[in-house]
Formats: C-alpha cells, structure tokens, sequence
C-alpha cells in the first residue's frame, strides 16, 4: 500500500468522526498552495441542514476564511464521489483540482447520473483525479451502513 | 395579465432588492401549509460564499426555521430555473413542489444540461411547475445584466 496524500488523510478523519457522531461519513478538505484551508464533514442532521454535505462545508468555510466568492487555486479532496448539489458547488466556485477517493453509483454525479463536468452547461470543470483512498472510503461507508441495519 | 400568486411575487422582490445590492437579482420563497418559512435571494458577492443562491439560502433558512433536515410538505417558489447545485439540494430537501418563472438555458438544471429530476439516480424528484412570472424574473436578470455592459 502507498500512504495516502495528507489532505485525503484528514477528509478520512473527519468523515470517521462524523459517522461516530450518526452521520453518513464522508469529509472533504480544501488545500491552497499546499496549505489546508478548511477541513469539514457531512452533517445535515446535527446541523438540520439538507445542504450541509461535506463539499458544501468545506466551501463555505473556506470562501469564508479567504474572504472571497471563488476559489480559484483550490483544491478539493473528499472521501466520496460529490452528488448533483456538491458538482454544481465545485463549479461555482471555480475549484481547480478534485480529489474524491470512492465511487457512488447511487448519488454521485461526476462518474454516474447527471455527469455534471460534461455537460455542455457547466461553466468550469476541475482536473479530475478518482480513486486515492477509495477502499478506506467505501469501507466507512459499508460498516456505517452495516451497523445501522 | 392574471396577477401573481403572491410567494411568487414575494420571490421577485426578493431577486430586485438583491439585483439593487449587485447580486444577480434572484429571489426565492419556501411555503408550508399556505405560511411563508423563508424568503431569501441570491447573496454570494456579499457572504463571499458560492453556494448562496436563493434556493440554498431559503432552503437553509427554512430547515433551521423548522428544526429539521428535511422539508416535506414545503413548496419552493423560484424567479429562475435551477442549478444543479440548487437542483441537487431540492432533492436532498425533499420539497414537494417547485414553481419556478423564467427558464435558464446557460445554466438551468431541470429542463436544461443534467435535467436532473429526470435522472434516474436522482431520490426525490418535486411536482414542477414552470413560467409563473417568467416575463417578470426574465426582465429583471436582462436590466441587470444590460445595466452591466
């Protein structure tokens, strides 16, 4: 095995965390000129939140902490392929590179459904790198959902 | 010309006040059992915050209003078509029925690009209904944009 790159590392960490306190585990971490901006995860329960998916979090809180609408020269990691709301979030706020470690045939929205970054509509597409961390990823997610049925 | 419902015409001041601030003039209103929940507008200029577009901002602001994720049982009343962003978290909202006026072909998400409702990875998919007030959304986006050249 490879270690995994450091950003990644710490979106695994916030999403173990986040599943601890009942929320699906996925985290997302924002990385600007090779300093991490903001770390978050899932929590639209805790939160009440519908929107509060980790990539939504991270965002906020990172255009929040730069003082600025868009995020150009930032980096997105996140544990899970981003759904149809986290892409479009991506998007306007020009994130250069994505980073997501597992797949999600049933919600996600790069690779599957609506495949948002190959629409002819979408006004900025990121450089796209799938798969680093994918089994530590998915594994959270399984035992979650195992332990809830 | 009939007169508007009045969560619609809610939303259009809503998009003119924020159009007068120098955000696109987008408004949107969440109704829930004939009672206005939230009126909100596009605001990502002034929050430094890319995912504030009217529908995520009154979605947000209704959920924490209700103590609660989810919005069943809620309308969403919109001046433009949505986003995938926007698109994506009416789903995760569950709003039950969405009414939007003028349709946006550069970056609308529901009858044009993804059409997300129609995916089938899509969970939750809202009556819809679109053009109520279309000439009215439709004619403030143009003066903002005209004023802007």
């Amino acid at each position: 095995m490879f270690p995994l790159p450091e950003p990644m590392r710490l979106a695994l960490d916030a999403a173990r965390r986040a599943g601890e306190e009942g929320e699906v585990p996925v985290g997302a971490v924002i990385v600007r000129h090779g300093q991490v901006v903001s770390v978050a995860a899932n929590a639209p329960r805790r939160l009440h939140d519908p929107t509060a998916h980790a990539e939504i979090q991270a965002i906020r809180a990172a255009a929040e902490k730069l003082g600025r609408e868009r995020l150009e020269e930032c980096d997105l990691w996140v544990t899970l392929e981003p759904c149809a709301m986290c892409a479009g979030a991506i998007a306007h706020a020009r994130i250069a590179r994505l980073y997501y470690a597992a797949s999600d045939p049933k919600g996600g929205a790069v690779e599957h459904g609506p495949r948002f970054f190959g629409q002819p509509t979408c006004h900025h597409r990121p450089e796209i790198y799938a798969g680093i961390g994918e089994a530590e990823g998915a594994a959270l997610l399984r035992s979650f959902f195992a332990a809830r049925r």
